[in-house]
């Protein structure tokens, strides 16, 4: 029997890559959505056509920041094109609240893997997203929870864009039903970071975005 | 102007005192309640009294663990009485995800501590109720986030249950508002491992506990 992992799915490119890394890997993935009033559901849909089409179990996970302070949960704050430092679509703490569930999800089913997507090389400088952190929550998995063992998988950290792209090629990911952009349009905006990280993805990995 | 504090608050003995303990080190608290779908809303209301009793500010914020897997969030499970090592009331990784919301409503609102009565002396053994987890959850607190200097305080960790009563005495906790049983019923039903701690802690400070 293939062992359980927790895949953190949001819907763009890096998640959907560390979902079929994982499934290559051997692990049978069970995918975890958030639905925490992000500013547009489109992501959430993306998410859930991968796991479709990956054929993975997959739970959305309804939950709330009720404080904001971030233009990402913020409808009256403007996403920023490009910014200084930590853009404000930085959510506080969000890596630590959906990690801290997929602790809880996988201790729940057994699993004994969990997989994030996060990457420290062409990203927004979040702190969520950095080494350093997931060597903490590391330590935190191990002597927080009743199980032991539950490892935790940050396959991309240190990858640039266009190594993930090329890698999740090779491995049949669907970007076609990625979504990346932090607007919720018909089209991706093609001028938050988010889309400018994707963009120069593809780009220098001499690939077309299917999206495009 | 005092210093903004979030303080976790869940209705029963331990939070309602370091509530009273933030209050009387100077700190502003503002008072974090979870509803995650516990058995009962009972002490949801005891923590929403304190609150107010203290006149400190309060969310409520409602999450769920939908995968369940303990007895605590699933009504087909019993309550046990008395249970070898970690009884099924352990709720997976729930400071985990407690610690993480306030984490981030501490970074919204720009408090610089965040207070949690967890204790490890008079308890049921959950892993994420010991100092060891709350070494590791400092670390992810300090490089997990954007904001610097956010403080988690656990002020009871290694106190008694009885030393925790005589303390929240001398500070005016109103115990008579508080909920310490795991099962929702008019009155606490004295057998589960919460209602015994509660009893010994209580006995052992010489004191009457004003809700029997």
């Amino acid at each position: 029997m293939p062992k359980k992992a927790v895949v953190l799915l949001s819907g763009g490119i890096d998640s959907a890559t560390c979902l079929y890394l994982a499934k290559s890997k051997g692990f049978a993935p069970r995918c975890l959505i958030f639905d925490y009033a992000q500013r547009h559901i489109r992501e959430i849909e993306s998410a859930e056509k991968i796991a479709r089409k990956a054929r993975c179990r997959y739970l959305v996970c309804k939950i709330g920041f009720p404080w904001k302070g971030s233009s990402l949960l913020d409808r009256r704050l403007e996403i920023p094109k490009r910014s200084k430092g930590i853009p404000s679509t930085y959510v506080p703490a969000r890596n630590i609240v959906f990690l801290s569930f997929a602790l809880s999800y996988a201790e729940a089913i057994k699993a004994r893997a969990i997989f994030i997507g996060a990457n420290a090389r062409d990203f927004s400088n979040y702190p969520d997203c950095r080494p350093d952190f997931y060597r903490a929550f590391k330590k935190v998995a191990k002597v927080g929870i009743k199980s032991k063992g539950i490892q935790l998988f940050t396959p991309l950290i240190n990858k640039t864009k266009a190594e993930i792209i090329k890698l999740g090629q090779s491995l049949g990911v669907p970007y076609e039903l990625s979504w990346s952009c932090y607007r919720g349009g018909k089209r991706a905006c093609g001028e938050c970071s988010s889309c400018r990280f994707r963009a120069k993805g593809f780009r220098e990995a001499g690939l077309e975005d299917p999206l495009l």
